[in-house]
C-alpha cells in the first residue's frame, strides 16, 4: 500500500468519459485507490466549471468599486472568506491533496481553457503565493503536481528540430509559472504522444505505462523546475 | 493615412474599461482610426465571451454521438457550416481583418482564460488551419498579429537571470504555438511592465509609446517565429 494516506487530486478536463484521456483518468483513479490513496477528481466539464475570472467571484462588496481589479479584489476576498463557493471547494481539494494530477489534452501548446480558467481562478493570491511569497516559498509548497497530456502532434514533430520544437518549450508557462510560482514540486510530466494516430495496442501500450509509473510515483524526485531543465544550459 | 483601408481586429480581455489594459486598447483604436483604418473590437469579458469547449459548438446533430471527440466535430461542422453563432462571428471578423491585436493582462505566464477560449474555438480546423495546412501554410497566412500584453512582474524578473527567466520563453506557445501555427505573420509584442508598480506618469508613457509605435505598424517586418528567436542559438 504504497499510498496509503495520501490523498490526490486529479484535475481533468475532457469533455468524453470515454476518451484516451478518460482512460488515462480512469487507470489513474484506479491504481492510486489499489495503493491505499484518497482520490478526488475534478471533472471539469462535468462541473460546467466557470472559467471566467469576474466580480461573481466575489461575494459582497468590492474594497474598489469604482474600477475593478480583478488581482486586488480576490486578494481581499481571499483574507475575509468572501471568495464564489465553486473557488473556495476547489481550494480545499487543493490544500487537502498531497498530489495534484492534472489530466488534459493540450490545446495550443497548453491546457484547454476550462483548465486555464482553473488555474486562474483558484490558485489566487493569498492562497497559493504572495508577494513575497512564490516560487520556492509558494504557499503549496510540500505538495507535488504532475501534467499529464495528450498531443495532436507526434513525438517527432515536438523535438528539437521538429516543427514544433522540443516538447519542454511549452511546458515552461504551466510547470514554472504557474506551478512551480505556487511553490509545488514539479514532478515529470506524463506525455501520450498523438494517441489519435496510435493502434489500439499502442493506446493500450500508454495507458499501461501511465499505470506503471503511479505504482512509483511517491519515490519520484522532481525535476529541477528551471530553465536549464527546459531550454538547455 | 498610413491604414486607409486597413482592417484591424482588437481581441480585448480585461473586465474594467478604466483599467490600464483599457488605456492601451483606447488609445490603440484611436490612433487606428485616425489613420483610417477600419476597427473592430472584441471585448471578450464585455460580450461574455464562453471559453469552453464544448458539444453545444456543434448545431445540430453529430457525426458520433457515441464517443465525442470536440476536434473532429468543430472540424465537421465548420465544413458544413453548422458551428454556433458566436464562433462563427469571430471568424468572421478574422476573415476580413489584416491585423488582429490580442490585449490582455498576463495571467500565469499566458491569456486569461477568456481568451484562451476565444482561442480554442475560433481558431478551429478547417478555418484556421488543416493537416497539412499549418504554421507557414496555415489558412491565416497574409495577415498579422500583435500581442499587447500587460505583467504583474517587472522586466528584470523577465530577464534571462530573473526569476520567471526571459520574457519570450512564455510568448512561444502563443506566439508559435497558436498564432505561427494557423498562418499569422507575428509582430514583435508590445510588453508593458509592471503597470501597477508604475507611477501615472510611467503608465502615460507606456500609453504613449503604444500609440507611437502604432503610426508606423503598417511597415513592421515581423519575427523570425522559430526557436532561436525565443531561446537563443
Amino acid at each position: 500500500m504504497a499510498g496509503l494516506g495520501k490523498k490526490v487530486l486529479i484535475v481533468y478536463a475532457h469533455q468524453e468519459p470515454r476518451s484516451f484521456n478518460g482512460s488515462l483518468k480512469d487507470v489513474a483513479v484506479a491504481e492510486l485507490g489499489r495503493q491505499g490513496c484518497s482520490i478526488t477528481v475534478s471533472d471539469l466539464y462535468a462541473m460546467d466549471f466557470e472559467p471566467r475570472a469576474t466580480r461573481n467571484d466575489i461575494t459582497g462588496t468590492l474594497s474598489n468599486p469604482e474600477t475593478f481589479s480583478y488581482g486586488v479584489e480576490v486578494y481581499e476576498a481571499y483574507k475575509k472568506a468572501a471568495l464564489s463557493s465553486d473557488i473556495v471547494q476547489e481550494q480545499k481539494k487543493v490544500q487537502e491533496a498531497d498530489l495534484v494530477i492534472f489530466q488534459f489534452p493540450l490545446y495550443w501548446f497548453s491546457v484547454p481553457a476550462i483548465l486555464k480558467g482553473w488555474m486562474d481562478r483558484v490558485l489566487c493570491q493569498g492562497f497559493a503565493f504572495d508577494l513575497p511569497g512564490f516560487y520556492d516559498d509558494g504557499f503549496l509548497k510540500g505538495k507535488s503536481a504532475i501534467l499529464s497530456l495528450t498531443t495532436g502532434g507526434t513525438a517527432e514533430m515536438y523535438s528539437k528540430t521538429g516543427v514544433s520544437g522540443d516538447v519542454r518549450y511549452f511546458l515552461w508557462p504551466l510547470q514554472h509559472g504557474a506551478l512551480h510560482f505556487c511553490g509545488f514540486k514539479v514532478l515529470a510530466p506524463q506525455i501520450s504522444f498523438a494517441p489519435e494516430f496510435a493502434s489500439e495496442e499502442e493506446r493500450r501500450g500508454m495507458v499501461a505505462s501511465w499505470a506503471e509509473r503511479l505504482k512509483t510515483i511517491w519515490k519520484e524526485e522532481p525535476i529541477d523546475c528551471r530553465p536549464p531543465w527546459y531550454f538547455g544550459q
